[in-house]
């Protein structure tokens, strides 16, 4: 809740309920004015930046010293300073304490599924990995009326949860003596319809694009490879017209497309509660992030 | 123009004139149905198969010993036979010593452009590569509205023909110190909005691939690359919402769409002249391959 704004800030004002976002929107630059990015040049992600943008001072201090911005929200804290184009003013009337989660990993992987991999109504979906982020492509492949959604992930016993976010079948590659792609293809004659990577790994990456079918496959990736990573493919994967596309925050524009995300759960077409496992008190917030890990 | 046609074909008569094509449409597989996907599962392109599929038989002799068909089509002839599947039938008013040319690499240029990279009016176009396929890529992106066509090629010979096609500015790698994604990112602010690679070098499918404009940038791969290519590319180009896809013919259905490229050359929208610098007696074909080299 907006608790007092900055001079010359007329978007939001006093009072209003908003969702804090780690990446922003100007709504001036190339990449606000396409109709396809996210990434403004001025407020996209940066974990470098500890401080406003508008005087290069940070807002918090500890005797005297400057304790610096996280990510551009700070919101591990009651109140916190942020940048006017980080802040998604959404319907007062929805419960902060559940569509919060919206403002990173679930929209994320949901906005992969629903704004990039597009499946068409009945297709069939692969999601690899399924933490937060998987199950939130598999809500918005369910939500985008995929009839199949196969879960792939090495750890069995979320195989059980990620039925509730619509996945329809499992397959674990350690399973199998063959590439999964290779099984992914034969359960689906000859390759899913679209494909959405939630784990990060390489060879994840590569293995979602490959399971895709030739013809009209979209494999979308989300996670976050490490530094050194190198996809390496053989290029008649693509010449068998396989498409290849990567996403950051689901493609969502905060500012413009969150309060709608934040009206799909008032319409009970998202399901945020069952995302959510544990409430703890902001004291006790370490043990949250042991409960996360 | 069909002489005559086997038993139960319905779709061509004698007297229709048509366009003979390498890869075919058999209108009933799951590729001919997806409106996304051209490889017909029947009759894609198969430079093993020498002989008809309905009996295994070839149709052409040399005392008494089969002579193999070629790519489906045996057109290094005055007479063939072919699959139906692989015949569209054209406006009978085209001129067939010119739309001839559309059964192969012009329209796999000019498709890769219109139908695959799909360039907004007034975006940034790269093409690699200026051979016949690049040069009808860049007439694809000239007829979708692309107001900078750059053309890259190590030959500078080729870029005066080049503007014939639309081409605005040229690139030749060997002029720069630095790689040609770099130089092509800095000539467009960025990026280009689209990239189409038109020579099957593995090096100029990655360039073209990372010269495209993050958050809304389009590659397409068309050349064939060597058996033992291998794509590679750090993920983080993909996550930054570039997209990377193939296509093969265009991703044109031969025999649905083809005549509407034909329509296109009628309505002088396409011209096709320009592709053709010499025309030879079929006696003389093989003059017209030293011709090409």
């Amino acid at each position: 809740i907006i608790e007092s704004v900055g001079e010359g800030v007329t978007d939001v004002a006093p009072g209003d309920h908003v969702l804090p976002v780690f990446t922003g929107e100007c709504k001036e630059c190339a990449h606000c004015k396409s109709a396809e990015s996210n990434m403004c040049d001025l407020l996209r992600i940066n974990t470098d930046r500890g401080v406003m943008i508008a005087d290069g001072k940070s807002r918090f201090s500890i005797n005297g010293k400057p304790i610096y911005h996280f990510v551009g929200t700070s919101t591990f804290s009651e109140y916190t300073v942020m940048h006017v184009g980080c802040v998604a003013k959404i319907n007062p009337q929805a419960p902060l304490d559940k569509v919060c989660v919206l403002s990173c990993g679930i929209s994320t992987g949901l906005g992969a599924s629903i704004n990039v991999a597009k499946p068409p109504k009945g297709s069939t979906v692969a999601v690899f990995g399924l933490g937060a982020v998987g199950l939130a492509a598999a809500e918005g492949a369910r939500i985008a009326g995929a009839s199949r959604i196969i879960g792939v992930d090495l750890n069995p016993s979320r195989f059980e949860e990620a039925r509730k976010f619509g996945c329809t079948e499992f397959v674990n590659p350690k399973d199998h003596n063959k590439p999964v792609q290779e099984v992914l293809a034969e359960m689906t004659n000859g390759g899913v319809d679209r494909s959405v990577e939630c784990t990060g790994n390489i060879n994840a990456m590569i293995q979602a694009f490959e399971c895709v079918h030739d013809g009209w496959g979209v494999a979308v990736l989300v996670g976050v490879p490490h530094k050194d990573a190198e996809f390496k493919t053989h290029p008649m994967n693509f010449l068998n017209e396989r498409t290849l596309k990567g996403t950051f925050f689901g493609n969502y524009k905060p500012r413009t497309d969150l309060p709608n995300v934040v009206e799909l759960y008032m319409k009970k077409e998202l399901e945020v509660e069952k995302f959510i496992t544990h409430s703890v008190p902001f004291a006790e917030i370490n043990k949250a992030f042991d409960l996360m890990a």
